[in-house]
């Protein structure tokens, strides 16, 4: 029997004259795209040509969900009304799946991005407004996330499946939390390193944290940044890897 | 037999703190609402509450979409490429979906606004790319515009419904495209003339242009303007007047 | 000898088709108008408008600053970094000091607005980061603000006078503090009682707190609000029951 | 007697998380920079790194002023009314010469951007709003534009002085203005043909037009650009060989 996994990576971040990352690489290499929004990145006409090449690929498409935050990259928390963020997230999905659509693809999940992604482990007011949001869009669509937060209590409580990420290539805190990229240490840069991690937390449903316990991890989904230096030797380094231990590389059905 | 017509008005056309006209009354009056989909106006959270409201209303929503122009209100030409305006065309409508089936109904049409509505009269590039994006979310929404114009060439091209719009406060040329606003007697104030006005052209499909020459004019909805002064009281001039001739109102089918 | 007292409002908050407020009015009242700078609210043009016609009614000029929020009026927190926060802040006051001068004016003092005042009452790092902005601007800008906040702590270490302001229409709480608008009872609505609270602040240095203590405050202008219902009433009861007091309206020196 | 010539480059069009062109190499090379103000490209924390960089390294500083479109990068034609336009291009210029004076340094000219520089070639009524924006801020400052542009015309007008800029890398019509863009061959790609290009125009006040006729330049600055592939070593290869030629490169007076 054999193990398989997804493989997921943010894309469509560019805005009008303004790319960033290696779409086209980088859409070669997952099962999944976490496609932006507009809100944080992505102009319409950069979007739909990203879900084109990912319908293209075969690659499945989600659409990552920001605060309304062009100048700062959708990276800083911003104190919205519950009430504001649900309409938001709401007009977000709806926007990239006329998107999608018209490339002949759907969007197939929602993924929230940055500073949002990070609140809602805890905030749980805008948690429970995220997970609305989804629900009132399609009660079928899976939301991507963190194991344990405050997203998923409140995904489930709407009746939302949830699919638990893995990070390739950051520190875990002995809670399951990620380590602030502010901290030193934070973020891993060596491609083996983190195929070699990765290869393991798929195999034996733990990794080793920051303080150098060993913690339980759920990995339905491998996340790989598309947007650091050497994104795209990490993440063909973590895909031949999987590879090579026979896992199967699959978007999460 | 009876005369049946549609009256649409543009709503919606908030953002954030600012309002803009009364929609409360508006929704009381209309069959169709042109709702804002955030490009010239309409924050997210507006939007929902419109469609929440237009819905239980049992008024028809339509997308307006627009030039991506907040500071400008839509209202200023932009030298869009086609590409770039199918793709903001194709996301404000999704937007808008989302919003609306958030809302528990739905956008059944789609009406250009302001600048872009007057340009696509006669441009054919952006009429073609305006064409093309709602051929793109879905062949069975009908356009609303201005009979005659490029821009339903266009839409007849990719097999669109084109539903035919009278202005009720606007000055016509004898060519039948309106009479620009920075022309003295472009618009119209008075609600009683306007309403003997709109009632003459939906009885004999005539309406007296600008130079005193009589031209016909396709009427299966009549535009009501909700922004300017005056402009409950001129929608509820028409609306009493139509029913006063036995014109059945309902949105268009 | 007279009491000396500044009324300032907060003007320009339209933003393109967008009004907010009655402006006209407010110039013939107060004393000092913080001028928005485009981030919260204030297309140029309009702002233009705005300090043309303060330079002619003789009101002093401010530059209103804000994080960069039109959606949420500035009313929302956003976590941006002390880098951004003091360019975003140079870069508004600088815009406004040109426009003034296009105006036959100067901007004379800053204030913050919205969420950044109270955001930096309390958050040393805004509060260092807008005093640094100020500072870097131009050293004798003086700041309005409240009394006892840190951020007249980090104004005065960069050697920037600070004008500290009273609020015409909010409850206080025994700290000295505002009631927040989300409370009960945070805002007073009627324009006697109001006009005899300001009264009493200017003449005696103390305030009734929420709670029924009477604490001290510092007047050296006073906050009449321009957006909410009644504004124009409530700032025209202010300053006559202030002129009729013997007090001088004057903008602070 | 020796021959000097300004090089100039656009610089800060980055946004945010975005960066655009190799700015510190190109600071290296030029001897003006034309600082985006935030409208098209330029967030104030980018702003404040590049002038300050631009005053380390002795570079002149102009504000490189632009129609309000991020979206756009600038490149597209807005039908703004000139008082609009107006209050932009004033709001612009200040908000960079609070970030330039924050740098120890200055703004000491103007330049117009993408669609807005093209534009007002020919549309007086964008000149004039432009030139009276200028006017409004400082009749000091030079503009930087095309010879024999209406903008030089409305310029002069307001007394502005005007200093005449060439294009190191595009074709030119035989009548003077630029090969659109669109067009085959209208920007030149061979570091080496391109610096014998201006060498020859700066030695003689003629170049070559794309029909082959000799035509008259005046060039009392060249454009180099910094965002294009192959910026650094085209910009690189001009320097030395004006310098081999024996030219002065210095920003002009």
């Amino acid at each position: 029997m054999s193990v398989s996994v997804d493989l997921n990576a943010d894309l469509g971040e560019g805005f009008g004259a303004w790319e960033l990352g290696d779409d086209e690489a980088m859409l070669g290499l997952v099962t999944s795209a976490n496609v932006a929004c507009g809100f944080h990145a992505g102009d319409p006409a950069l979007l739909l040509r990203t879900c084109r090449e990912a319908a293209a690929r075969g690659v499945r498409i989600g659409a990552q969900v920001s605060y309304r935050d062009l100048a700062g990259f959708g990276r800083r928390f911003i104190d919205v009304t519950p009430e504001d963020l649900t309409a938001d997230v709401i007009y977000q999905i709806g926007a990239l799946q006329a998107i999608a659509h018209a490339a002949g693809a759907a969007v197939t999940y929602v993924k929230p991005h940055g500073a949002l992604y990070n609140t809602i482990v805890s905030h749980r007011e805008q948690a429970a407004a995220v997970a609305a949001a989804v629900h009132s869009v399609d009660l079928g669509l899976p939301v991507l996330g963190l194991s344990g937060s405050v997203f998923f209590e409140e995904a489930r409580k709407r009746g939302l499946r949830t699919v638990a990420e893995a990070f390739a290539d950051r520190a875990y805190q002995p809670d399951g939390t990620l380590v602030s990229r502010r901290e030193p240490g934070s973020v891993l840069h060596d491609p083996l390193e983190i195929a070699e991690r990765v290869a393991g937390m798929v195999a034996t449903g733990q990794v080793s944290a920051v303080d150098g316990t060993t913690i339980p991890i759920t990995v339905e989904s491998v996340c790989v940044h598309g947007d650091s230096p050497g994104a795209v030797e990490i993440a063909t380094a973590v895909r031949e890897r999987l590879i090579t231990d026979g896992v199967n590389l699959a978007a999460f059905s």
